[in-house]
């Protein structure tokens, strides 16, 4: 039976020439970059390619990458690193949105036990947050705003270059966060153009290894490091580097420019699985709206039918879809996100994600759709 | 020109079984361990898998093992993790050495800007702590002891099973810290026995790869989280699993008790060298002690000649050997280790360490200790 993986924002498969670039730092370049000797340097020269490949990527200069073990430590540092530096000001509000990742969220949450004052924004019905209620909630203290690029959940696109430029325009004081591990590889990005000054990064989502992310930190952006020890990373980021991890990383951003050029290939199996879908559950919903969401993601509910049930149910055909955010699948409870959407109890309960990846193709979108919509007419004929 | 490895207290070569197992783990158990369904519990049965080896090797179970991003995350969580708990106590006093590693007496410098009273204890001419100065500088308000179980310079081994017996009888109210970087692989672990609450182990240093760590946290140990989001390692440490590094973690530790079963080879390999440059430049002097260090370490210092002028000097001929940690070797200025050794201006600068490893061949050392020879007398000629 051939596998489907439709769960593409969960994890992606890695590529091929990702896994050899990590076979082969793993096993050649086994230095410590840090060491003074041609070993280390060797190391150290992988290191700098790489910077080098996600600065062209990201339009900024290598010396603004700073390689971290993922997206959850670039969220955690530039949200902690950039309030410590400040903490010694009169800022205490920070700004971010109820459907940001657990590690924006839980950080938020621990900021408000530390004494600070936290404003979670809402989104529309398609899961879009309003520019003009960020505008309304800036506060003459607000030190920090932090709004993911694109949901993980519905895919949504966030206006975060509007509010970038805003910032940059009215409040130069604040330091912007996005948290861009859902958008990228599928959003050209240029971060400091948007008016961002820190960008978090995963290479799991982009066909990388899992264990290695970034964070983009625009130059002048001052931020204290999140963990302490050697002068890695420019003295920001101690720990011997993840070389074959990061050189992976390397091998899977070089193939994004290819990959957005094609990403209308990719709408287009977002468009054939609910064109299939609807013409055999024509009671399915879609949740959030797919024309200001990401190709890569749909989130669909069948009222009536629990999504884990219908996971379950896929995957004896092979076929991997998701209820939601792999993060907290196993803690249980509704999405966080979903409901930020007002959805009722049966659409958030009856909820999965598809997730595509560039590497999907249509007859496998055909399976699927075949095989969801088998499961859904099956599960509701059982009621 | 064959190379000759002996900075192996820097960082390992990885061994093939290793670098096999993060290849198969990285291209085949691609799912999220999160994720609920079958790809997901692939991904999530190797991670069980690997937490039973390490505890297999610790002697401990498989709950106390938490996976990190390596040592120095596993050094900033233990220290910051667990005062963190006790932030509301009174205690605000920590006993740690001044020949820690750059990841936890940078830790320490932070606690001194945020109120705590840190105590340094320096070390005898060999490098090593004393039990009696311990003792005699614990306070009533001490909250934690942090002390390194193998020094990465000199490679002496500290008294930390006496300090865990100790503090076990008369101050179970202090929570015990050791770094075992150093000590993993070269020194029979049994943490839960020797009275440590926290262990921080690190995979490269054991011919596993770079970016992949471990903290044990010993069982009714409350340690506070020191990144914050997802429900991963049982809550404990958010963020995507290195799925693909810890599976060759694993496979490492696999061998730890063939290569402890043979370190008298290792150790000869040390005599072998000693004796060898003795001959030759009877004016060597051994920083510290070798009996009461591991086999896998020597530092050595010839008056005279400038560490960094030897080790440039040797790469020529493909011998990699260190002036002393790596993680600070770009920051230049004299080992912070070698100074609390009271060592004079002349034998710092002229220090280099040199680090085996298992794999090393008597004929590899021969060799090294006759460049090393030439070396040190071709720079005296020069002076």
């Amino acid at each position: 039976m051939a596998e489907i993986y439709l769960d593409n924002s969960a994890t992606t498969k890695i590529i091929p020439q990702a896994a050899d670039a990590m076979a082969e730092a793993g096993s050649l370049v086994y230095g410590n970059p840090s060491s003074l000797h041609g070993k280390g340097l060797e190391a150290e020269k992988l290191l700098k390619g790489t910077r080098e490949i996600l600065a062209g990527n990201l339009s900024c200069t290598p010396e603004e990458i700073f390689f971290t073990s993922g997206g959850t430590e670039s969220n955690n540092w530039a949200i902690l690193g950039s309030l410590h530096r400040r903490r010694r000001r009169r800022g205490k509000h920070v700004i971010t949105t109820k459907i940001e990742h657990p590690s924006v969220l839980k950080v938020c949450q621990y900021l408000e036990e530390e004494g600070y004052q936290v404003t979670y924004l809402g989104t529309d019905s398609t899961g879009i947050i309003d520019l003009e209620e960020l505008k309304e909630n800036l506060r003459e203290d607000t030190v920090l705003v932090s709004v993911m690029y694109v949901n993980n959940e519905t895919g949504a696109i966030q206006p975060v270059e509007e509010i970038g430029r805003f910032l940059k325009e009215a409040r130069r004081d604040i330091v912007f966060h996005v948290d861009a591990v859902q958008a990228f590889g599928k959003i050209p990005l240029n971060p400091a153009k948007a008016g961002i000054d820190l960008l978090s990064l995963s290479a799991h989502k982009i066909h990388g290894p899992k264990g290695v992310g970034a964070l983009f930190i625009r130059k002048g952006v001052a931020v204290d490091s999140l963990l302490r020890g050697g002068e890695q990373e420019n003295g920001m980021r101690p720990g011997t580097e993840n070389v074959p991890g990061i050189a992976a990383f390397g091998a899977a951003v070089k193939f994004i420019p290819k990959w957005l050029e094609e990403s209308s290939r990719v709408y287009s199996l977002k468009e054939q699985l609910i064109k299939l879908l609807r013409k055999r559950v024509p009671e399915m919903v879609v949740n959030g709206s797919p024309d200001r969401a990401i190709p890569y993601i749909v989130n669909l509910s069948f009222p009536g039918i629990k999504g884990e049930v219908l996971v379950h149910y896929l995957e004896q055909y092979g076929i991997y879809v998701s209820t939601g955010s792999a993060c907290h699948s196993r803690s249980g409870g509704s999405s966080h996100v979903l409901t930020a959407l007002g959805l009722d109890k049966e659409r958030l309960e009856g909820a999965i994600r598809v997730s595509f990846s560039y590497f999907n193709r249509p007859e496998e979108i055909e399976q699927a759709a075949g095989k969801i919509a088998d499961a859904v007419i099956d599960l509701q004929s059982l009621r």
